[in-house]
């Protein structure tokens, strides 16, 4: 028998909500099978600040590194100053733990209502870097408060972190049906960067002589993801665009509510981290209004990335199946209520 | 008698065909007032780069200096390295001339058709930055072509650039009927330039206390672009993510064939320059196929920005008539045809 040991980091606002379902969702999936999980719960973000001051200790850092995986909830609460838990805490986590694969998929599931007129087919995964570029904290300023401030960001980015990044996302764009792999920078402007991706690009390319590769500056790509979406198969881009592509992909794909993403270490040497891509959602918080589908579906990309396929797809069909029935049904549920359905789905 | 002196940079691919009819439309505007346009024509781009090495000399720019506005068709060809003409010519123009207002308004217009099943009324204009952040190439890479090759890039941003472009936007949201004015950055991530920011438009709104201010992260601000454009009235925001949401904002209004922008140095002490948004299109070029609305379009701006409204009002309103009648008649035309149909409506 085999017993995953999860890091449960519920975190802020409506993260406890949806990560509760999430839990359910991950029991009943491996219920019955060779595989048990044991959780232990972090307590992190803004609480845990305001009464000690502390976003992630080394302590915590060493606590979570002992686990196989990372559930997490949402970090954010405007009691918080901007910047303070999502440096110290989000990010934190990501870049210690060498998250450099932020992976996010893109489907508009049978019945779920776009913003867009004539969506097409929408199947689309951005690999987006998660250890380099604008993100790394390389910033500062001097004459802070004065009329002379300058402050400055820097984006990183080496052969090192971009070959890696762009060799998993030809991976992932080999084992796919389409094989096509969209590269998305600025390089006309962000020269060095730019060319540094471009050239990393071509260079793989040649260990993945089937996939076809194609280029967008990043204003283009937004163009793109309205008109024609469905052109998109595996796109591959830097942390801040990646940011940016990946709340629009999931506008386009009934919103946010319903976008998973895995925050992966493929080299397996620390844990990886599962996290719906909204945020805390302070308005809501406490109210049972929230939709726990991404969180749900994260627990898939989590399973997967465990090497459980079987439970990973019971997860996402349960999912796809109970969408199709929201798109029929008139009635609102609660957080826990959805929670339930998607259990009740995966027991099958 | 006032005579305007207008460089003018026709550029690459369909900068020549959409420019001339963007003149054809200003001598229309203009016939029989009191007011007359002499133009010169300036040989920059690819044709010259590639006969001359040169992008912009500074006799070049001595001369273009000593006009009143430019108006520019489109930059870049794919024969030219990615950069060359993009940096060395159209961003130098925009930092020599101090073009610090890149102002992209983004309007619906009646009978036009939006990706978007259910767009609502779209009027907000975006004032982009346009002489700081990661524009201003101070990148550099060390170890090219190496496995440890680093590539980094600078987005440098002061209290004087950025304070300057805050008061213009304010100015502009003051002047509108909603008075509001949204500042997109990611000050929860780029902290030290996002504060800085922050902190000048809080400052700033206390000059325009009629002004109601809100803030999103660039992320959540492509969302509401596509669930929720009406929101917006007054966009400020850094040059790279002004340059993305304004390439978004032009596909969800009927796409770049229509958007006009403005690169206004407000203090008038170097020309202002004006351009459609959309690129120089090499695979339509020369084919009569491109749509010169959004060059004909930054004609208003121009006559706007030079205190001659009516006749930018004109302008305006012969797109926007024209454009109700695209809607109902099946009809491809030339970019000739569309600047003669537009010239005989701005006639009147
Ligand atoms: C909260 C924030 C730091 C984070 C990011 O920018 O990566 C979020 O927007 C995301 O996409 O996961
Ligand atoms: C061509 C390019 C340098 C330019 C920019 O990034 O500003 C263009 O995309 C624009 O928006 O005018």
């Amino acid at each position: 028998a085999r017993d995953i040991r999860l890091a449960v980091v519920a975190g802020d606002g409506i993260g406890t909500e949806v990560v509760e379902q999430g839990l359910l969702a991950l029991d009943t999936a491996l219920h019955g099978g060779a595989v048990t999980v044991s959780t232990t719960d972090f307590d992190l973000g803004a609480r845990r600040w305001h009464a000690t001051g502390e976003t992630l200790t080394d302590t915590d850092l060493e606590a979570i590194r002992a686990h196989d995986a990372i559930l997490l909830g949402a970090i954010g609460d405007p009691s918080v100053p901007s910047g303070v838990l999502e440096r110290g805490l989000l990010l934190k986590l990501r870049f210690a733990l060498d998250h450099y694969v932020n992976l996010r998929p893109s489907r508009l599931y049978p019945g779920v209502a776009s913003p867009l007129g004539n969506p097409g087919e929408i199947d689309f995964v951005v690999v987006r870097e998660g250890t380099e570029g604008p993100y790394v904290g390389n910033g500062g300023a001097i004459r802070v408060g004065t009329p002379h401030e300058v402050a400055n960001e820097v984006s990183v980015n080496t052969a090192f972190g971009v070959e890696r990044v762009v060799r998993d996302a030809f991976a992932r764009a080999a084992a796919r049906p389409r094989k096509k792999l969209t590269l998305v920078h600025k390089h006309n402007v962000l020269v060095h960067a730019g060319h540094l991706w471009r050239r990393t690009v071509e260079a793989v390319n040649a260990e993945f002589p089937d996939v076809t590769v194609d280029y967008l500056h990043v204003d283009a790509a937004t163009i793109f993801l309205v008109t024609n979406p469905a052109r998109f198969d595996v796109i591959v881009t830097d942390n801040l665009f990646g940011d940016i592509l990946t709340d629009l992909a999931a506008a386009i794909t009934g919103g946010i509510g319903l976008a998973a993403s895995a925050n992966i270490n493929p080299d397996r040497t620390a844990p990886s981290m599962f996290e719906p891509v909204h945020g805390s959602a302070p308005d809501i918080a406490g109210q049972g209004k929230a939709d726990p589908t991404a969180t749900v579906l994260s627990v898939a990309l989590l399973l997967e990335h465990l090497g459980l396929p079987e439970a990973a797809a019971r997860v996402e069909k349960a999912v796809a199946d109970d969408i199709v029935e929201r798109g029929q049904v008139e009635r609102v549920r609660s957080t826990a209520e959805v929670g339930k359905d998607l259990a009740a789905r995966i027991a099958g």
